[in-house]
Protein backbone atom coordinates (compact mmCIF):
# COMPACT_ATOMS: atom_id res chain seq x y z
CA UNK A 1 0.00 0.00 0.00
CA UNK A 2 1.01 3.55 -0.26
CA UNK A 3 0.62 6.66 1.39
CA UNK A 4 -1.24 9.48 -0.34
CA UNK A 5 1.04 12.92 -0.90
CA UNK A 6 -0.78 15.90 -1.21
CA UNK A 7 0.78 18.87 -4.19
CA UNK A 8 -0.91 21.93 -2.08
CA UNK A 9 0.74 25.21 -3.71
CA UNK A 10 4.75 24.53 -3.26
CA UNK A 11 4.35 22.50 -0.45
CA UNK A 12 4.09 18.42 -0.28
CA UNK A 13 1.54 17.67 2.65
CA UNK A 14 1.69 13.43 3.48
CA UNK A 15 -0.01 12.55 6.83
CA UNK A 16 1.07 8.89 7.69
CA UNK A 17 -2.49 6.88 9.25
CA UNK A 18 -1.24 3.29 9.36
CA UNK A 19 1.37 2.05 11.07
CA UNK A 20 4.22 1.90 8.54
CA UNK A 21 5.62 -1.27 7.58
CA UNK A 22 9.39 -1.44 6.25
CA UNK A 23 7.82 -2.06 2.92
CA UNK A 24 5.07 1.05 2.82
CA UNK A 25 8.33 2.74 4.69
CA UNK A 26 10.48 2.36 1.41
CA UNK A 27 7.71 2.68 -0.86
CA UNK A 28 6.81 6.27 0.80
CA UNK A 29 10.29 7.17 0.26
CA UNK A 30 10.73 6.23 -3.37
CA UNK A 31 7.40 8.37 -3.82
CA UNK A 32 8.20 11.40 -1.69
CA UNK A 33 11.61 11.71 -3.23
CA UNK A 34 9.75 11.53 -6.69
CA UNK A 35 7.00 13.71 -6.34
CA UNK A 36 9.44 16.17 -4.76
CA UNK A 37 11.47 16.01 -8.06
CA UNK A 38 8.39 15.73 -10.16
CA UNK A 39 7.09 19.45 -8.69
CA UNK A 40 9.87 21.38 -7.50
CA UNK A 41 8.12 21.30 -4.22
CA UNK A 42 10.47 23.07 -1.78
CA UNK A 43 8.67 22.66 1.30
CA UNK A 44 7.37 18.67 2.97
CA UNK A 45 4.97 17.88 5.76
CA UNK A 46 4.67 15.13 7.28
CA UNK A 47 2.24 14.06 10.00
CA UNK A 48 2.80 11.31 11.97
CA UNK A 49 -0.46 11.95 14.51
CA UNK A 50 -1.62 8.41 13.70
CA UNK A 51 1.45 6.78 14.13
CA UNK A 52 1.59 5.03 17.15
CA UNK A 53 4.39 2.67 16.84
CA UNK A 54 7.79 2.92 15.25
CA UNK A 55 10.65 1.11 15.43
CA UNK A 56 14.37 2.14 14.69
CA UNK A 57 14.23 1.00 11.19
CA UNK A 58 11.31 2.88 10.38
CA UNK A 59 12.73 5.72 12.60
CA UNK A 60 16.02 5.84 10.21
CA UNK A 61 14.10 5.81 6.99
CA UNK A 62 12.28 8.58 8.20
CA UNK A 63 16.08 10.62 8.92
CA UNK A 64 16.91 9.46 5.72
CA UNK A 65 13.53 10.90 4.15
CA UNK A 66 14.35 14.20 5.42
CA UNK A 67 17.77 14.30 4.43
CA UNK A 68 17.41 13.26 1.21
CA UNK A 69 14.48 15.81 0.45
CA UNK A 70 16.78 18.31 2.01
CA UNK A 71 19.72 17.62 -1.13
CA UNK A 72 16.51 17.74 -3.55
CA UNK A 73 15.97 21.59 -1.83
CA UNK A 74 12.75 20.59 0.13
CA UNK A 75 12.48 21.60 3.74
CA UNK A 76 10.73 18.82 5.70
CA UNK A 77 8.46 19.64 8.91
CA UNK A 78 7.54 16.73 10.87
CA UNK A 79 4.41 17.24 12.82
CA UNK A 80 1.98 15.19 15.31
CA UNK A 81 4.93 13.45 17.15
CA UNK A 82 3.00 11.33 19.79
CA UNK A 83 4.55 11.41 23.37
CA UNK A 84 5.15 7.00 22.85
CA UNK A 85 6.72 7.78 19.53
CA UNK A 86 9.17 10.55 21.10
CA UNK A 87 10.35 8.10 24.20
CA UNK A 88 10.48 5.19 22.01
CA UNK A 89 12.62 7.60 20.19
CA UNK A 90 15.00 8.84 22.47
CA UNK A 91 14.81 5.35 24.00
CA UNK A 92 16.60 3.68 20.97
CA UNK A 93 18.60 6.81 20.65
CA UNK A 94 17.66 8.04 17.53
CA UNK A 95 17.34 11.80 17.07
CA UNK A 96 15.61 13.36 13.69
CA UNK A 97 18.84 15.79 14.46
CA UNK A 98 17.92 19.63 13.04
CA UNK A 99 14.36 18.64 12.15
CA UNK A 100 11.91 21.03 12.42
CA UNK A 101 8.71 19.71 14.27
CA UNK A 102 5.28 21.10 14.90
CA UNK A 103 2.51 20.35 16.46
CA UNK A 104 -0.05 19.40 13.62
CA UNK A 105 -0.33 20.25 9.94
CA UNK A 106 -1.35 23.93 10.30
CA UNK A 107 1.52 24.61 12.71
CA UNK A 108 3.44 22.59 9.94
CA UNK A 109 2.65 24.80 7.25
CA UNK A 110 3.51 27.75 9.45
CA UNK A 111 6.57 26.10 10.41
CA UNK A 112 7.74 25.96 7.01
CA UNK A 113 6.82 29.35 5.91
CA UNK A 114 9.00 30.93 8.77
CA UNK A 115 11.80 28.40 8.00
CA UNK A 116 11.37 29.51 4.52
CA UNK A 117 11.00 33.42 4.53
CA UNK A 118 8.00 33.52 3.07
CA UNK B 1 -7.55 0.04 3.88
CA UNK B 2 -8.41 3.84 4.75
CA UNK B 3 -7.89 6.93 2.70
CA UNK B 4 -6.03 9.60 4.93
CA UNK B 5 -7.89 12.73 5.54
CA UNK B 6 -6.37 15.87 6.09
CA UNK B 7 -7.66 18.65 8.27
CA UNK B 8 -6.18 22.30 6.82
CA UNK B 9 -7.63 25.21 8.82
CA UNK B 10 -11.43 25.07 8.39
CA UNK B 11 -11.35 22.10 5.50
CA UNK B 12 -10.78 18.45 5.26
CA UNK B 13 -8.76 17.62 2.06
CA UNK B 14 -8.49 14.14 0.50
CA UNK B 15 -6.69 12.47 -2.49
CA UNK B 16 -7.64 9.15 -3.22
CA UNK B 17 -4.50 7.47 -4.88
CA UNK B 18 -5.74 3.91 -5.10
CA UNK B 19 -8.54 2.15 -7.05
CA UNK B 20 -11.51 2.33 -4.79
CA UNK B 21 -13.14 -1.31 -3.83
CA UNK B 22 -16.60 -1.28 -2.05
CA UNK B 23 -15.21 -1.76 1.33
CA UNK B 24 -12.93 0.87 1.08
CA UNK B 25 -15.31 3.06 -0.40
CA UNK B 26 -17.49 2.46 2.50
CA UNK B 27 -15.16 2.80 5.02
CA UNK B 28 -14.07 6.07 3.46
CA UNK B 29 -17.32 7.34 3.70
CA UNK B 30 -17.61 6.26 7.43
CA UNK B 31 -14.11 8.52 8.13
CA UNK B 32 -14.97 11.45 5.89
CA UNK B 33 -18.22 11.83 7.90
CA UNK B 34 -16.99 11.23 11.10
CA UNK B 35 -13.99 13.62 10.85
CA UNK B 36 -16.62 16.31 9.64
CA UNK B 37 -18.57 16.17 12.52
CA UNK B 38 -15.34 16.10 14.90
CA UNK B 39 -13.48 18.69 13.36
CA UNK B 40 -16.83 20.66 12.03
CA UNK B 41 -15.30 21.38 9.06
CA UNK B 42 -16.90 23.93 6.32
CA UNK B 43 -15.73 22.65 3.19
CA UNK B 44 -14.23 19.25 1.94
CA UNK B 45 -12.28 18.68 -1.04
CA UNK B 46 -12.19 15.42 -2.75
CA UNK B 47 -9.20 14.72 -5.35
CA UNK B 48 -9.53 11.94 -7.62
CA UNK B 49 -6.81 12.55 -10.09
CA UNK B 50 -5.33 9.12 -9.44
CA UNK B 51 -8.09 7.25 -9.97
CA UNK B 52 -8.93 5.87 -13.64
CA UNK B 53 -11.97 3.31 -13.28
CA UNK B 54 -15.08 4.19 -11.41
CA UNK B 55 -18.64 1.68 -11.47
CA UNK B 56 -21.84 2.90 -10.65
CA UNK B 57 -21.40 1.38 -6.91
CA UNK B 58 -18.89 3.78 -6.49
CA UNK B 59 -19.92 6.18 -8.32
CA UNK B 60 -23.43 5.98 -5.94
CA UNK B 61 -21.16 6.16 -2.89
CA UNK B 62 -19.20 9.29 -4.06
CA UNK B 63 -22.43 11.07 -4.64
CA UNK B 64 -23.81 10.02 -0.94
CA UNK B 65 -20.78 11.10 0.47
CA UNK B 66 -21.44 14.45 -0.82
CA UNK B 67 -25.22 15.03 0.23
CA UNK B 68 -24.26 13.50 3.62
CA UNK B 69 -21.55 16.00 4.55
CA UNK B 70 -23.57 19.01 2.77
CA UNK B 71 -26.28 17.48 5.38
CA UNK B 72 -23.45 17.76 8.11
CA UNK B 73 -22.63 21.34 7.05
CA UNK B 74 -19.64 20.92 4.90
CA UNK B 75 -19.88 21.91 1.10
CA UNK B 76 -17.62 19.27 -0.78
CA UNK B 77 -15.78 20.17 -4.11
CA UNK B 78 -14.46 17.42 -6.15
CA UNK B 79 -11.10 17.89 -8.34
CA UNK B 80 -8.83 15.84 -10.97
CA UNK B 81 -11.74 13.70 -12.40
CA UNK B 82 -10.25 12.06 -15.17
CA UNK B 83 -11.83 12.08 -18.83
CA UNK B 84 -11.89 8.57 -18.70
CA UNK B 85 -13.54 8.68 -15.15
CA UNK B 86 -15.79 11.50 -16.38
CA UNK B 87 -17.08 9.15 -19.97
CA UNK B 88 -18.06 6.43 -17.47
CA UNK B 89 -19.92 8.22 -15.13
CA UNK B 90 -22.20 9.58 -18.36
CA UNK B 91 -21.73 6.32 -19.67
CA UNK B 92 -23.75 4.99 -17.02
CA UNK B 93 -26.11 7.78 -16.83
CA UNK B 94 -24.55 8.95 -13.47
CA UNK B 95 -24.61 12.91 -12.50
CA UNK B 96 -23.06 13.90 -10.21
CA UNK B 97 -25.59 16.73 -9.74
CA UNK B 98 -25.17 20.26 -8.52
CA UNK B 99 -21.16 19.10 -7.13
CA UNK B 100 -18.58 21.47 -7.84
CA UNK B 101 -15.84 20.43 -9.49
CA UNK B 102 -12.19 21.81 -10.41
CA UNK B 103 -8.84 20.48 -11.92
CA UNK B 104 -6.74 19.76 -8.72
CA UNK B 105 -6.79 20.82 -5.37
CA UNK B 106 -4.92 24.36 -5.24
CA UNK B 107 -7.96 25.15 -7.89
CA UNK B 108 -10.20 22.85 -5.34
CA UNK B 109 -9.89 24.96 -2.78
CA UNK B 110 -9.99 28.12 -4.67
CA UNK B 111 -13.79 26.73 -5.65
CA UNK B 112 -14.81 26.00 -1.90
CA UNK B 113 -13.74 29.73 -0.87
CA UNK B 114 -15.69 31.05 -3.39
CA UNK B 115 -18.65 28.67 -3.05
CA UNK B 116 -18.30 30.00 0.75
CA UNK B 117 -17.90 33.52 0.59
CA UNK B 118 -14.60 33.03 2.19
Amino acid sequence: MRIPILKLYNYLLTTIQVELDDQTAIQFQDDLLNKIHETGAIGVVIDLTSVEIIDSYIAKILGDVVNMSELLGAKVVLTGIRPAVALTLIDLGIRLKGVPTALDLEQGIEKLRQELGE
